[in-house]
């Protein structure tokens, strides 16, 4: 079983109430491969990066089991470079710099030794990308998760609804949930997304959690209250990574086993948070990824007879 | 075993994007009892009304096992009034009006008859009120959940402060938490409030569900996502009288049952927003409440093996 994962490989410079870098890998294929090559290996990336992106770094997620055909070295340009500024509840955020350089040209192709893989995330990118990657490939995916965002909404929506067509999984946030369907209530939404496309609609809510709609069943992940949340940059990739990575690991995609994979998503989310960039991804263990599921698991259980 | 509640009774005008009531029966007190005397009877009420209070609600109350003699008419005055406007993601209002009126002179006399009561709910109400029905109370209760506001943070901190010394459990959302504790973080926030006097502390975040904190645990309850939300008015008080109801009928008031008990306080105040004021609190049925009640065990219900 394997994964591909097309998305960004970047820079970023973040400023949030605790602190500043002034230069971070980031990038939403890199927090997902950090996170799904956990649970699954190989991790198939597909990525355009610069002259000046880490080859430690591409060393360091090859010996995690992260494949590196897929990614593009242009030799006269630069990385992706994205800069913000969060606000002190975290919740919003001020993109402060954004500069296109490699992005600019991604026509990303797959290589022959990814075909065949069943498992597809489909990071936040230009419609058109997300449609071509879905197109070179030769065998239809067991599971084509797709995240986007309000932007392709606004000038790229007939595109998206051709993606959302082939999607399996939605990813998106409760604003561009409603912006997508036009409707408030996110029970409403959901079921019109869900009849453009995709069987399944995540709505992630940072720290109030996710929700998981499947025909007329939903499923709620709360997100762990935390003491510290350092750096929310790349927590809904690391999200996807884990709930894409744990699928592949169990090869089961029914709505019970997504519901599973919602919280391990969620565990490694609160991860990514407690340091700047994918720093914290990279140090974790297998036993504290256990540890912190186990804490989901008592932070929604309770008992009752009905009353 | 019995409860005090104590609140206003009231007339609300209400606006949301969905209709418009200008005068519907409201106030703390009575969605506490209408909720709590789905699981508890007597339901002592402590409380203030003028000449206009309906007395059709008076008798439909006490038909519900409320008793009013706590409830002081005053001739000559009317009730009070709140009107207020939600804005469209009903996450958010605007109060047009506050008419005091009878509430001016709320100097709360505790009958004879409620004495020796187990449970008591404070309404959001002045904290001097607050601390003057503790004081009339001749054997300490069981349990004591207070309600509070940013407004009283501001004006009556010095009071406030008192009122959570003799506190067990404090109602608080998200914002005013923040406030009370001057820390971001909720599990900080949490920390501070309880180290003030409540044991337990439960943060509302409406349409985002509720935390419940004690010691180093805690337990969130999701909201259940609805179609419709018609008009949230009252869903914190109709919350915390299921909660303290649920507790006083079972006479448990372990960190165990509360994680229960919040789960259905959530569940009637998922009623209480589905039409106008306390309406669908009065038409709702025992077996309605265990269908709910069912829905939020299925919504956060999941199954894991350590991976």
């Amino acid at each position: 079983m394997s994964l591909i994962t097309v998305g960004t490989m970047a820079f970023d410079a973040i400023e949030t109430p605790f602190g500043k870098v002034d230069k971070i890998v980031g990038g939403s294929a890199t927090y997902v491969a950090y996170a799904a090559s956990q649970f699954i290996k190989p991790v198939q990336q597909i990525s355009i990066i610069g002259y000046d992106f880490p080859e430690a770094e591409i060393t360091h997620l090859q010996s995690l089991g992260v494949q590196t055909e897929g990614v593009e070295i242009v030799k006269d340009k630069k990385s992706f470079f994205w800069s913000g500024k969060y606000h002190l509840d975290m919740n919003s955020r001020d993109t402060l710099i954004t500069d296109l350089n490699v992005l600019e040209d991604f026509d990303p192709k797959v290589p022959d030794s990814y075909q065949g893989t069943e498992f597809l995330m489909l990071g936040n990118l230009m419609p058109k990308i997300q449609l071509s990657v879905i197109d070179q490939l030769k065998t239809n995916p067991k599971l084509i998760v797709v995240d986007t965002m309000n932007f392709w909404m606004d000038i790229a929506l007939d595109d998206l609804k051709l993606v959302l067509k082939k999607a399996d999984v939605l990813l998106v946030n409760d604003a561009e949930a409603r912006q997508l369907s036009g409707e408030v209530s996110l029970v409403k939404a959901a079921r019109k997304i869900m009849e453009m496309g995709p069987a399944y609609l995540i709505i992630k809510k940072g720290e109030h959690g996710a929700l998981l709609f499947h025909q007329n069943q939903v499923f709620f992940a709360p997100a762990l209250p935390l003491e510290e949340v350092f750096d929310p940059t790349g927590a809904g990739d690391t999200f996807a990574g884990g709930f894409i990575g744990y699928l592949a690991k169990t090869k089961d995609i029914s709505f019970s086993n997504m519901k599973t994979a919602i919280i391990v998503g969620s565990a490694m989310a609160s991860f990514c948070v407690e340091k700047f960039g994918p720093e914290r991804l990279k140090e974790i263990t297998k036993e504290q990824i256990d540890e912190r599921i186990s804490q989901f698991v008592q932070l929604v259980n309770f008992d009752i007879d009905l009353v």
